[in-house]
């Protein structure tokens, strides 16, 4: 099950457990907001867009009565990993991992037809690859897909009033915004997530749908510590996220 | 210098005074809020549209060395009650009170002329007028111009790289960012103004910069009170609120 350089950590919910490495490939904090972030009902079916250790899928699926989740992920050996993870968690029938690029989505899944759509994708601009720590770059920088790709294709996979659930910088939150316009994709909901509450956010958490009246709710802010450097109450109680280990960022 | 139902309020800042009713218009805390937003150099050239009691013309005017602006109010009588609180503060050779539709700006200032422009305007969509209460509504309600209205005239009249302040509604977040792209007016700055830390932000500033290139900072969030309900540092050291009295909301 385990490869080399690889280890098994406890998700701290529901039993599930994901594969990461134990020096390169790891999920975010913000991988585990979006899953906590995401609303889905029994039967729904999805797809997640950049789905790396497949830490989305597993968390939402593990968490709700949602009947299947596309996990599509670029590279072959983070892909690999990924499916490892779902075979861990017996879970191949919730989830298949699929070792594409997202832009070749509508080749895999029919047009116009999911419920709900989860990305965490790169967020800073393309940079151009250098051979040291290729799989953090691609999964950070916008080298295979870049913004508009994901709010695009996230668009033409989703039903009419079907969500998509996205977390990225708020430096980007003009692009985020006015690509969801551009694409029939409205903005509904946002949640910043700051540092501490002294601190400005450092995240966003946005729920769009499509093809949705406007009008935005801004939700009260989520803050990861208090002031005093201590983690904040809702992150210790929904999360867990003492016992996550040193990946988290 | 009085009329009817009328008195004067001591601005707590640079022994600025202004003119407002005892019941009816009054100026809130976003004009206040903005006012503290606005970063503007000496000799600047600028305008405020939409200025009612003409209060961030006389903040902005006396907190710092700029040239002029022209202020700019539909409402016949609240443009005269402003007009006052110019001389009463001994402003007359900086501000200039317009008393036109701010869509028949350009009429008045040269295009492409101004440093910077303020605005508080209305918030909500347009309802239609009743009798009760009229000058509220066309205050607070999108009647005789539109948030597409605003930022379009207030690009129209800045400079390349002249800078727009603008407070309004979180809810029209998206609008407002989707409508600065459309007029080559780029969100550079926003701050989320929250009635407490847990509570969602109800208001946004907003510094958008005239064919600036895309890069959104979000400062840190203010918060008007603290959890105990008193006010917030921040807001007693910059504002002196405590003393503007009931028209404060």
């Amino acid at each position: 099950m385990l490869k080399e350089n690889e280890r098994i950590d406890d998700l701290q919910v529901n039993d599930l457990k994901i594969i990461q490495q134990k020096d390169g490939f790891c999920f975010g904090i913000d991988a585990v907001l979006l899953s906590n972030f995401v609303t889905v009902k029994k039967g729904h079916i999805g797809a997640d867009l950049g789905t790396g250790t497949g830490i989305i899928p597993i968390l939402v699926a593990g968490k709700s009565e949602i009947s299947s989740i596309k996990a599509i992920e670029i590279q072959k050996e983070v892909a690999d990993m990924a499916k490892r993870s779902v075979e861990l968690n017996s879970m191949e029938e919730k989830i298949e991992i699929l070792n594409i690029n997202l832009k070749e989505a509508l080749e895999h899944i029919e047009p116009n037809s999911l419920n709900f759509v989860t990305s965490n994708p790169p967020y800073m601009h393309g940079q151009g690859l250098t051979n040291e720590n290729e799989k953090k770059k691609i999964s950070r920088h916008e080298i295979h897909c870049n913004l508009e790709d994901v709010i695009s294709i996230a668009s033409r996979l989703l039903m009419h009033n079907g969500s998509f659930f996205m977390v990225h910088r708020p430096t980007r939150l003009c692009d985020i915004l006015t690509l969801g316009r551009k694409y029939k994709m409205e903005p509904k909901m946002l949640r910043f997530v700051h540092p501490k509450p002294s601190k400005a956010p450092n995240l966003v958490l946005v729920k769009f749908v499509k093809a949705a009246k406007p009008e935005l709710k801004i939700l009260d802010p989520l803050y990861v510590y208090k002031e005093d450097g201590t983690y904040d109450d809702e992150i210790t109680r929904t999360y867990s996220i003492k016992k996550l280990g040193e990946c988290i960022v």
